[in-house]
């Protein structure tokens, strides 16, 4: 089924805009967790702990978006848990938005195309239902990822850290920022690939942190879904949140990594802090929607 | 040692300024290699497949760049190669450029650092000398990788492909082009790098399919080591690879990838063809670095 149409699908079904960041900081997964393991078994704790958080926050997420950065850290061990936890969210019905940023020429796009969607028959080694990318290599290497209407991408528009404004916003000769350049972009590679929902394939990615290019950036990609990093733990704002909607209350995805994953509580309660902390990640996101009609 | 010294030292020893890239297209995989391995062997296919090549060519080369998109294809047979392929690189004593162009804010970034470049006595997991990056994130993104000497990046500066241009050829209001303005962020992360060599470790990624915008680049960052793709099979022009280099016959390293580990004359000489194939390409360089002096 079509990428754009099966999330939008999620998002009625669940009455969420929650993505769910898996980013396993090692020094962070709680030792009280990590005690029924030997103290190398990187692939049996994080493995082990994404799971459960996948177990107790399935139902209030939209998707999951695992960094890979996270588990290339622990070289093939942590990509034995990438894996693992990778097939416990086909378990779970969930779908993957995989955090890798990758980028290429097309030959190379294709490779990575085949590594995270698979190719025909080929099974994808590392399955996801979309990946994050990075256009600064132009159309060529965005071509590859867009073979199949069941995958998605979601392109590197304005990212959430402080420094993304070096080149992002600086305007070329037109008045328009790379980020506005960017985003026209996506609006022209989105529109062959809109779906039934309204919505196409090519998404953008958009940081909380900078509710002031937000709401512009929303108006040139329409029919876009936008993923939304940023808001919580980096300081993003509801503002921005709320920006990031369309007048439907649908086309964004705000993702929450550290906020859900490492809740003070965990040692009180334990997975049922991770749970809680889901559950309201969610409600506080479909109140500032709400807001939206007052 | 400092990375950029290390590598200038190499070229010295070598007289080479050719780097050997690892990127195994399955299908170019010569048949009659493949035929002592089970049909599903990834692994032992393409890691035994560039265990050879290393062994024929790295008296000729001053680094290998392993492509990381064509080993994430196979998923974790694939990853395997991969650190098969690296460990016999560090038995051989050679230099590594990783090219996986991987970008993101800083947290994220420093955990793509530690897989790559290890962090204290944590070990890489993927133990590379240098790393292929994308700086559309800014200096955030770029940092976390200059925290030893003894490490280097290549930033993604004019891309080979055909659409490199789309962004990376437009204009900004001061009248540099987005390719300009990344080589003068290069040039100001490399300044405080700098080694004995004159070299530092902030080097960039420049196609010689654009023969037009090498020289003005090479100037641009008159320390920066500038890793050039796209010679012989993409079509880049030996004029390109000419301004690549500064009046020392040094600062460029010129990438081949297809047009040695896939040499039509396999059939008939196995290995052999290889082993001509790096000393050819060798000395074709070589020699245009040698006309700069006419």
């Amino acid at each position: 089924m079509h990428f754009a149409d099966r999330l939008i699908q999620r998002c009625h079904e669940r009455n969420s805009r929650l993505v769910v960041g898996l980013d396993p900081h090692w020094d962070r997964i709680p030792a009280s967790f990590k005690r029924g393991f030997a103290p190398d078994d990187y692939c049996g704790v994080i493995s082990g702990f994404l799971t459960h958080v996948i177990d107790v926050t399935h139902e209030h997420a939209v998707a999951f978006k695992p960094q890979i950065a996270f588990f290339e850290q622990f070289g093939l061990a942590g990509m034995e848990a990438l894996v693992k936890v990778l097939a416990h969210l086909r378990v779970r019905h969930c779908l993957v938005l995989m955090d890798g940023k990758r980028n290429d020429i097309g030959s190379t796009a294709a490779a990575y195309a085949r590594a995270f969607f698979g190719q025909g028959d080929q099974p994808a080694g590392f399955p996801s239902d979309a990946l994050t990318v990075n256009a600064y290599l132009g159309s060529d290497g965005i071509k590859p990822f867009l073979q199949s209407p069941n995958h998605g991408i979601f392109v590197l528009v304005k990212t959430s850290n402080p420094s993304s404004g070096e080149f992002q916003d600086m305007k070329f000769g037109s008045g328009a920022s790379l980020a506005q350049t960017m985003a026209a972009a996506v609006r022209q590679w989105n529109e062959p690939t809109i779906g039934e929902s309204g919505y196409g394939n090519v998404g953008a990615v958009i940081g909380a942190t900078y509710p002031e290019h937000m709401a512009a950036l929303r108006r040139e990609m329409p029919c876009s879904l936008i993923l939304v990093p940023g808001y919580g733990a980096q300081g993003g704002s509801a503002q921005a949140v709320k920006a990031a909607f369309n007048e439907d209350g649908l086309g964004a995805l705000i993702n929450s990594s550290r906020g859900i994953l490492f809740p003070a509580e965990f040692e009180k309660t334990g997975f049922e802090a991770i749970r809680e902390a889901a559950c309201d990640a969610r409600e506080d996101i479909n109140r500032i929607v709400a807001l939206r009609d007052l």
